[in-house]
This record gives structure tokens, C-alpha cells and sequence, in this order.
């Protein structure tokens, strides 16, 4: 990734927050500010949830997002996030239609049935039947594994949604 | 393990619940009945934790746990688990003296910190030394592989609960 040193301004408690909505993960890199580039802000980013936030936090992190092609919460319940949700979900609602919204609104209750949190995809990008693929596939996971692959997702978003904050130097 | 076929009598929801203190394991495996044998049971157990409760379920089957070495909790919060627990930390208990319950103690109050539930050990047999040895190498853990640790034990310890309900044939 690319990234000069950081303008510094701008860097809150709540910034964090919209990255990754777990509040240890918040406040632990508020503590390790400031960081010079968005390298340093991405690897800071990395032992922080990995090393410094446990699984309640990523559960709190999890729960922070709508599920996955419920476009109805992405209108209503994240009107101010931004506007990252839907970005990050544009691809898939590009490629939708009813019938596959139906479906996978329909695997997202059994996932969340099964695992005990929302599915959760780093979604930029990728079509709404990649999502839907992925979603079966890890719904045979063991739990502890998916647990795992949940929180690795969610890093993913973070990294890029620490990229988009436009306090990097160019 | 030796075991041969169950009575049937005196399996109830409780029964399952004070081996194992997820609400989900002892319904899954009040459903699963009956067991032949202890093997039976067990090998059920096994399948119906990895694959039939999830994070949450192990969250509230650790949470059911006193502290390993809280005499305290032990005498006052766990009068009616059958001693279970008692006895189960019964070797640690006896070759506890007060500064290595202190340094237990304190032990068990970083690793919750770091962690965000008690610390779980399979203590049947273990002298505290061993006990605190192994807190302190598994506080260095990545919170990730730490839970799947804790799990093991957690199932460890309802292995050996199964096997000491009066109700297999010998």
C-alpha cells in the first residue's frame, strides 16, 4: 500500500471506531498514535487486533456491520458510516436481484444460527454470487475456525477502510 | 474408557449441564439420547461441542467455572456441583501454600483481562506449580488459538464428569 506520513489531524477515538467497531481496538491505537504513514497505521492495526483485542471484542467488532445484502439496514441503519457499508457492498448489490437477495438473507440466519455472529466478508469487489459461494463454504466450518476466518475478514476491511481516511500524504 | 451399557435413568438436561455449563451442549445432547455406554456419551459430547456450540456457548460454559485456586469461591459459590469442582482442583489445593495462591491469583485476574474469561484448566491430578506454569506459558498465547486451548480443556473436563455419573453399567 501506498502512504506518505500522516497530516496527524483528524485521528480520534471515533475514526478508529468506524474502522473497526471494537473499542479496545479503539483506544489501543489512540494510545499508539501518532503514526507516520499508512504502513505504520496498517501493521499498528494488525498486533492490535490480533494481540490486544480478545473475542469479545471481535464479536463487538462483528456486530458492528449490517449483515451482508440486507439492503433495507444498509438505508436505515448506517446512514452516517460514511457511506462505507454500501461502498464496500456495491459490487454485490450491483449484481443482485431478488432471488439471490432472498437467498442469501436466508444463509445469513443460518450462519448466524450456527456461529452466534453475523457472516462477515470483506465484500469490495466481489459479485453478490461469490458472496453467497463463500457464505455456504464457510458455514461448514468448525466454529473455532470460522471464528478465525471472521476475524481475518474483518481486518481486511479495516486495513482498507484505514486506507480511504484521507489524511495520508499523497 | 471402560463403560459398558447406560441405565438411562438420571440423565436430565441438569445432568448435562453440570458436566458441560453451555445451555447448547445439554440440549443438543439431551436430543441425542440415549447412550449405549460412557463411550457413547463421550464420543457425542466431543462431536457436540466442536460442531453444535459456538463461541458464545463456550463463553458461558467457561464463565460457569470458579477460579482455579479460589478457595473462597469454591466453599461459597459451589456448594451443590456434587464437590465436583473441589475435587477436581483437589491436587492443586494441597500443595497450595498462601504465596502461590496469591501469585495464582493474581495470574488469573491478567490473563482475564487479556482474554475476557477465566482461565480453564483440566486440574484434576496437577500439582498448583504445574497450574501456574501453565497459566503463565498460555498468557503469551494469540487470543485466537488461546480459546481453542481453553476449549480442549473445557471438553477434557466434561469427559471426565461423564465418566463419573453413577449410571454405567461397570
Amino acid at each position: 500500500m501506498e502512504g506518505g506520513a500522516a497530516s496527524g489531524s483528524g485521528m480520534t477515538m471515533e475514526t478508529f471506531h468506524e474502522c473497526c467497531g471494537s473499542s479496545a481496538f479503539a483506544s489501543e491505537m489512540m494510545r499508539r498514535m501518532p503514526f507516520t504513514s499508512l504502513e505504520h497505521a496498517v501493521d499498528t492495526a494488525r498486533i492490535v487486533w490480533w494481540n490486544e483485542v480478545n473475542v469479545l471484542g471481535w464479536l463487538e467488532a462483528f456486530a458492528a456491520h449490517p449483515r451482508i445484502g440486507d439492503v433495507e439496514a444498509l438505508r436505515k441503519k448506517f446512514p452516517s458510516d460514511k457511506g462505507w457499508t454500501a461502498g464496500e457492498q456495491s459490487s454485490a448489490l450491483a449484481t443482485a436481484n431478488e432471488q439471490v437477495l432472498q437467498e442469501l438473507a436466508e444463509w445469513n440466519k443460518l450462519y448466524e444460527a450456527k456461529f452466534g455472529f453475523i457472516f462477515l466478508i470483506c465484500a469490495t469487489g466481489k459479485p453478490i454470487h461469490e458472496i453467497l459461494a463463500a457464505l455456504k463454504k464457510r458455514f461448514t466450518n468448525l466454529a473455532i475456525d470460522e471464528l478465525r476466518i471472521a476475524a481475518q475478514e474483518q481486518q481486511k476491511i479495516t486495513e482498507l477502510r484505514l486506507a480511504k481516511l484521507n489524511i495520508w500524504r499523497s
